[in-house]
């Protein structure tokens, strides 16, 4: 039915997951093709809780490309979207000229519509981009019909994006090129590796950051010394002591080394000039109080880490009904709290400091949707009114 | 009178300034005798608005040495204040020796009476201590008969006490032998080098802080790998640049590298583990308000640093009647904010962020009280009953 594919459009679904950093990633060494100045490393969330759809499609009939995200029609032309669609149909067009038969050639020279839509609030610290880039690219390669290494192209669109290719925990290798090709996604170990890990994500704010990660990176590296000596001399250490921790699954050891990471990544923050503030009075509660409870059983039991308003906890759960939260997501046992611990504590509960908590743990990369009723775009090609 | 002089307290009543670091102090090498891990620098603040006033007695009828602080006797045997009598008494002795006639040598084997009292809130950043031990130590040696260098006994009181020992523009070198014979304080410039200075503390609490500077700094030195990296390869360079900054009264080079120092300095206890946060939303917010500020004017015309909770502003005053403040110490010019500005600045004003300002300059090091009716000791060597 050669009339079909070239006149229907080709439609495909996937979903990417959102994934979070225990090593952090801030500051570029190349702005244009998004190299870092450190490796990172991070835990990809479960897509149960936290997860970006796309639809891809293409046809003969489209006119320009076109993109959608969150039920909005969005500029096409923005040069990090350029960036990915460019990257993959060159991928495609070499694979093609190479020989591989399951690049879809009539399509190659097709327009894209792209609807996105996000199950959680954008910008607020969510890492949106990096599931929405992760899963751009992953849609776009299935429709081009290209497989293989993608985490370099969704670097292109945001630099952690690359390290939502991958489940479980998953580096991403800053490499030494200038061409950037070896600055690509690793899996560390599978999300089946640690079942028994728990991420508790603490909404604070659903507020945009005061300073947006792009701008705050740059004058991070022009501005702050104390950057250059963690990227160059602390974080190296650091990515071997924490594919250390989850190789051995040693709870302590990850939970510390997240937390120090985090605390040198804000630290760095505030040695920007002018200084940039993430962390709010609702995260250094938080902060305070997740060290106050590990002191009190006098072992690490919970970890807390921050990327605005993050945070992750794992093991012992009788801290969260301290301060009242809705819970989403996943089961969390709610043991009562002793008077005891509470007085060791010594802080004061915070109702209104967290608007909600999201329970989660590691899950796998982006995936294919295959139920064709679970497309954002409809069968000729735009999107469902109902968004 | 041989008989006055031995049956008569000897009493001797002097006052001393705070100062504030624009190269900050943080870490020791030496918890004893306190040797810092880097060079600081600092401004001694006026003491017609902030000052300690100490009395110190000495007769052949005292029983023991005693301490009264803030109208409270206090323990004489705290390790630091024993460092500090024992080593003016062996100052003492070694110029009787020598054959110094100014050595009061009857007094050297009487025991002291010590009244202290400070006419600011103590512990809420404003380095009381500083002001405390340089009062006491430059009080002893006046009643003693001691003169010449005396800085290094008071940095064994409180480190930073030593910059306290002078007046104007202070540095405190850090040295590098093992015995701090060579850990001293200099006068960069005299007060008179640069009398339109103006200096605001700004007090947006006058609670302790949450860790004490001693704990905090031990804390730091253990577990911070940037504050080693700040003292060995930060501090330097910017020691000598404070000090041209100076030189030349170039108010825009001193102002940035204060707020850089400052926020690098809370950027070293952010990255200590457990963080040590002094930095509260009021600080941020004021941090925020002056940035904004020289930038809706396209120049440094205010800069603000923070030890908790202070601020320091200098030249355009336009500032704070944003902030409906109270005002003590030496006059403001509250010139009223236009709407540009206002907007330009883009921040609410925040009524209750502050208790009060305290308006001040650089001043001059320790004095001697010559009016005998200023003695906190009645001439029995005891305290006045009022305090």
């Amino acid at each position: 039915m050669p009339e079909d594919r070239t006149e229907q459009p080709h439609i495909v679904t996937c979903t990417a997951p959102v994934n979070i950093a225990v090593i952090k990633y801030w500051g570029k060494r190349n702005e244009d093709i998004i190299l870092p100045i450190n490796s990172s490393l991070s835990v990809t969330l479960h897509q149960d809780q936290l997860k970006t759809t796309t639809t891809v499609a293409t046809s003969r009939s489209f006119q320009e490309d076109r993109i959608w995200l969150n039920g909005k029609e969005e500029d096409i032309t923005h040069p990090r979207l350029q960036s990915c669609l460019r990257e993959i149909r060159r991928l495609a067009r070499k694979r093609r000229n190479d020989g591989d038969s399951g690049v879809d050639s009539a399509s190659l020279s097709h327009k894209v519509h792209i609807c996105s839509v996000n199950n959680f609030p954008t910008a607020a610290g969510l890492a949106s981009s990096a599931a929405g880039f992760a899963c751009l690219v992953y849609s776009l390669a299935r429709v081009f019909g290209v497989e293989g290494e993608l985490s370099g192209i969704a670097r292109q669109g945001s630099g952690s994006a690359c390290r939502s290719m991958y489940g479980g925990f998953v580096q991403w290798i800053m490499g030494n090129k200038e061409d950037g090709k070896d600055s690509l996604a690793q899996q560390v170990e599978p999300e089946t590796h640690w079942p028994e890990l728990r991420i508790l994500v603490l909404v604070a704010s659903a507020e945009r950051k005061p300073v947006g990660s792009t701008s705050g990176m740059q004058t991070s590296v022009k501005t702050s010394c104390l950057l250059k000596h963690r990227a160059e001399s602390v974080v190296p250490g650091r990515m071997v002591e924490m594919t250390e921790a989850i190789r051995k699954k040693d709870f302590a050891a990850f939970a510390e080394l997240t937390m120090k990471d985090s605390n040198q990544f804000h630290a760095t923050c505030l040695d920007t000039y002018p200084p940039i503030f993430y962390l709010n009075h609702v995260s250094q509660q938080i902060i305070s109080l997740v060290h106050r409870y590990n002191k009190h059983y006098g072992e690490t039991r919970v970890s807390s880490f921050y990327s605005d308003i993050m945070g992750e906890i794992s093991g012992h759960w009788t801290l969260f009904i301290y301060t009242y939260f809705f819970i989403k997501g996943l089961p969390v046992n709610c043991a009562s709290l002793s008077e005891e611990l509470k007085q060791g504590i010594g802080l004061e509960p915070m109702p209104k400091g967290i608007n909600y908590i999201i329970s989660t743990k590691a899950g796998p990369g982006p995936r294919v949707v295959e139920d064709p009723t679970q497309h954002l775009l409809l069968s000729d090609g735009f999107p469902k009114k109902t968004m």
